[in-house]
This record gives structure tokens, sequence and C-alpha cells, in this order.
């Protein structure tokens, strides 16, 4: 039951939306995981003037009709549903790179939509919220996926075991040291799901759902060695990570300096590895470091853990 | 180290080697799990004669020639591996039915194994014995798979994520109570596996890694639904039911009976259900008689649970 007097009006808050890894190398496409860092800043007022208002806080070019803009659409698919004059002012400001295959614009849909529940006094589930904010990954990619929006929303690791009808479930995690490092190179969702074959050999796929139960048997049994091994993609990887300069070399270093194992964030170019501790997370981030200078490739990377919380509300 | 001085000679022990449930639906290939019931019993005594004798304690009609017969491999490779003049005397009385899609001469091969290491002091680990078991399936199936003698020997549910290297990863089963019936029809394994196709649509072998996933979860956060809402299978099962009369009237009306879910045992020809309570599972056996009394054709049928033990070694 929607309640206007449950409702916070023209009063500003602040969420955290942080950046998520899609597919975590065998999970193509049904898994992710939800990072502490980086992440989206947003300020969020609920107001009567039944409109969208979108800004960057930093010069950072948006789209500002809200139809065309990440953040914008979910909210204004939550508007159509509560169907009461109301509408939302948001100020964005930009952590996620755009491009990097760490859900930027998950976290602009999800930080929107995780904001206005809170203002309308919770009236969605969290699994609603991850089909409004569904509808902001068809305008930034033009496909409606959750593999980045559900762990944003949800923290820890989810699992979308089913898109149609949505059926996600949260895979409780352990504790585990996240390095990232994106190449700044542009590769685009829609070309890196082009190059992808239609068709895989059965064997490979036995495999791949072999690796992919181990994987969450691993986490649930907290089995960091069955996580290391289990992180081996057959189908995906070997045809995605061409696009990716210096993959195999970040990922086998990775391993040599101690990680678990990983591989391309979403369809990349970032690269993920996982580690036991902080110390080995730091030793693979220098080894990351050291590939792409040498080549002279401009990089970002992230040393950090994951989220079980996902979005965090500020106290306005 | 191997020490003769552990052994126990010239005693024959008895062992309870039970039936097990391979592929269970999204896991083929790679997931079993093991019965309270039916079961093979095997009276096994170790010696110095430096062969194996295999005998049916009913008449059963069994290979005698111990490299021909599932459970004389393994343990001649035993023996092979041990090089010391040692031999076993195997009195076997089957109660699963060869080609019922039980697991029949896994539990032949494993409790062959299981009775002789536990006769020789212990020396091989269990992942030894799915090791020596498998030349058994070799033997009555021409290739050497884990996903019936892995269970039978660990017990509960199990994972092959590898079988080079074997990989084996125990999986807590919560309680269920299983459903089987066998239709008295023939299904050879070889010929199952024949009709399968060796490419799959890329988006079919997403959703059998979800729902392996989510199979996993379910398992190991003991919600049942999530099981029944995984037991889900695209790619097998389309294929290989139509060899199987009535299966999916069978699951259809199991289901509308309480069951979570199941689907086809190993290859066929029984089909397997799962329930949350004895009395439903009974229910469901009720379902399956009626509908193969209707046609005419001949079934056993069987209410068990998961055991986690696998195969018991009696008092002797």
């Amino acid at each position: 039951m929607i309640e206007r007097s449950n409702f916070i009006l023209n009063k500003k808050i602040t969420v955290q939306a942080p950046a998520t890894v899609a597919n975590l190398v065998c999970g193509f496409d049904v898994l992710g995981l939800c990072l502490e860092a980086p992440y989206d800043t947003m300020d969020v007022t609920l107001n009567n003037s039944g409109i969208v208002t979108l800004k960057s806080s930093d010069g950072y070019p948006l789209p500002t009709d809200p139809v065309l803009n990440t953040a914008g659409a979910p909210l204004l698919e939550m508007m159509a549903e509560i169907n009461m004059e109301i509408g939302f002012d948001v100020v964005i400001t930009k952590n996620i790179k755009p491009g990097s295959g760490l859900g930027s614009s998950a976290a602009s849909a999800a930080g929107a939509v995780v904001a206005a529940n809170y203002l309308l006094g919770g009236v969605f589930s969290k699994s609603e919220l991850v089909r409004f904010a569904m509808s902001g990954e068809k305008v930034a990619s033009g496909v409606k996926h959750a593999d980045n929006v559900a762990p944003c929303i949800y923290g820890g690791i989810t699992l979308i075991r089913s898109i149609f009808p949505l059926d996600i479930v949260s895979i409780a995690a352990p504790s585990l040291y996240v390095t990232v490092v994106h190449p700044q190179i542009e590769v685009k969702t829609a070309d890196a799901r082009q190059i992808l074959r239609k068709e895989v050999l059965l064997k490979d796929a036995i495999r791949q759902w072999g690796n992919i139960a181990g994987l969450v048997a691993g986490f649930l049994q907290n089995d960091l060695d069955l996580v290391g091994r289990s992180l081996e993609d057959v189908i995906i990887e070997p045809v995605r990570s061409i696009l990716i300069p210096e993959f195999n070399k970040v990922k086998a270093q990775s391993k040599l300096a101690g990680a678990l194992g990983g591989g391309i964030s979403g369809s990349g170019p970032s690269i993920f590895m996982l580690s036991k501790t902080m110390q080995t997370a730091k030793e693979v981030e220098v080894t990351m470091r050291e590939i792409y200078t040498a080549i002279e490739l401009p990089f970002y990377t992230y040393v950090t853990t994951i989220s079980n919380e996902g979005i965090k509300i500020l106290s306005s």
C-alpha cells in the first residue's frame, strides 16, 4: 500500500552506488559481485514536480532527458507504477568510468531506484527495484540484463537463475579481496556480445557448468581453493580476451603473485582478480601496474573487497 | 605406506553399496546423489591367492573373468598398484537392476574397492577409490565416468568439477525424500549418449548453468523451493525423455502430487523425484504406479532418502 504520509518530501538524501563485476568468469550472464569501491555518489530529492531532473555535479556530460538516462528511465517507470504526482531531482557524481566493464550504468540505475524507494517509504521489494533498474540497463546497452544491477542492489554475490521470470538468488560471500585493473581502451558491450558464437560444444558447456557449480560450492562452503580452481571459462574468455591487451599476461602473472584467479569483468576491458588477503591483492595490483606501464597503456587500478551491503544510504 | 601387518586376511566382510542418481537434471555429467536404497550386498575376503574370484549369491549371471567384471577390473588395478601377492574373493547379491539408470555397475565397482580398501587397512583415499572404481565403469559402458561412483563412495551429493584431473566436491545435502520409478524398458547408456547433439545453443547453456548454480545454492542454503525451481534441464532431457514412455506425464503428475521436481536418473529409464516430506514422496509413488499400471508397463518403485554415508561396511 502506497501512502503519501510515508513519503520523505523535499529532503535530499545521498547514496553511494558501487561498481560491480558481472559474469565472474564461469558465470556468464548469471553471476555478479558487488565491490566496496569505486562508487558513484548520487543526491536524490523527492518532490511533487511530476518530472525527473538530472545533473552532473562535476560537469560530466550526462543525457539530461530522463528517457535517455540510465538513472532517469527507471525513475520514470517507478513513477508510472506509483501513479501519483511525484518527481525527482538527481545530482550524480560519477566515479565509475562508463565503458569500464564495472557496471557504471548499473550503479546509476540502481542508485536512483534505491534512493527513490527509500524516499517513498520502502514500498518496493529488492526484486522490484532490480526490475526497474533493468530499464536503465536497456537505455545503456539496448538489453535488459540484471547481472550488474542485482549485486548492486542486493550486495554480495548474486545469481540471476532466470531473467524471465526474474529469479535472483543471494549467495553468501566469503571474505575475499578484489584487485581490478581498467586498461584505457574501449570495448563496446554490443561488440563483445557480437563476437560470441551462438552455438557451443556440449563438452565445453559441461565443463563450464561443472565450474560454476564448483564456484558456488566454493563460495558457500568457504573453500577458497575450490573458488580458485573453478574460476575457469572455456567458452567466453577465449574469445573476448583477444579484445584486451595483455589479458593472458595479467592473468598468469596475477596468479603467480598469489591471486586465486579471475578474469574479464563484465564484457571488459577491466580485469578482476580475487585474493585471500589484502596483502596479496596489493601485490597483484603491483603486477598489473607493471604490465600496463611496460606497454605504455594508461590504466586505473582498484584494490577493494566484496560489499555485502550494496548501495549505501547516507544520512542526509 | 602399505603394511602387510595392517591387512585383514581371510576374514569376510560385508558391504552395502547403494544406488545413485547421476546428472540430477541440470547437472549432466557432473552431479550425482547417493540413495539409501536399493543397494547391492557384497561379501569380500582378502587372501594371498593372487587372483580375484567373483560369484553371484543367487545365480544372477555375472561375468566371472575379473577383467570383464565391473567389480573385478578395479580390484585388479588396485592389486597392480599395491604390488604384493594378494587376492580377493567376492560374492555379490545384486539388488540394483542393471540398465536401470540407478548406478548398478557403479555400486559393484565402488563396493568392491571400498571393501578392499577396508581390508587393506585403509591405504587409499576416497578420491583414489573413485579412480579405481572408474575402471569398473569403463568395463560397463566403455567410458571412465565418475558421476555414479563418486556419490556412492562419498555419500550425499557430489560434484565432479573436473574429471582429468579428478576434482570431486562434496556438497552438503539437505534432508530430502526421493521417489524413483524404474519402468521396465531398456535404454542403453551408449544410445542415450549418441542421440545428444554435439553442439548446443549458448543461450540454452547459459540457462543450464544458471540452473545448476541455483541447484547447488539451494542445496547449500537449504532453500528447497529454489532446488525445485532449479531442477530444469533445457538441453539433455528434451532429447532423452523421448526414450522413456510417459516421461512428461510422470514429471507433471509428480509435481502436482507435491514433488519439488526431478527428471531422468542417469541415462534412464528410471525417473527420480525429490520431495520435502516422506508423505509427499509416497504420494508421488502412488502417482507413478498409476501411470505405468494404466499402460501395462511393468515397473519398480522405490521411496527412500539421500544417504550421506554412501557405502556401508557391516560388522563381519
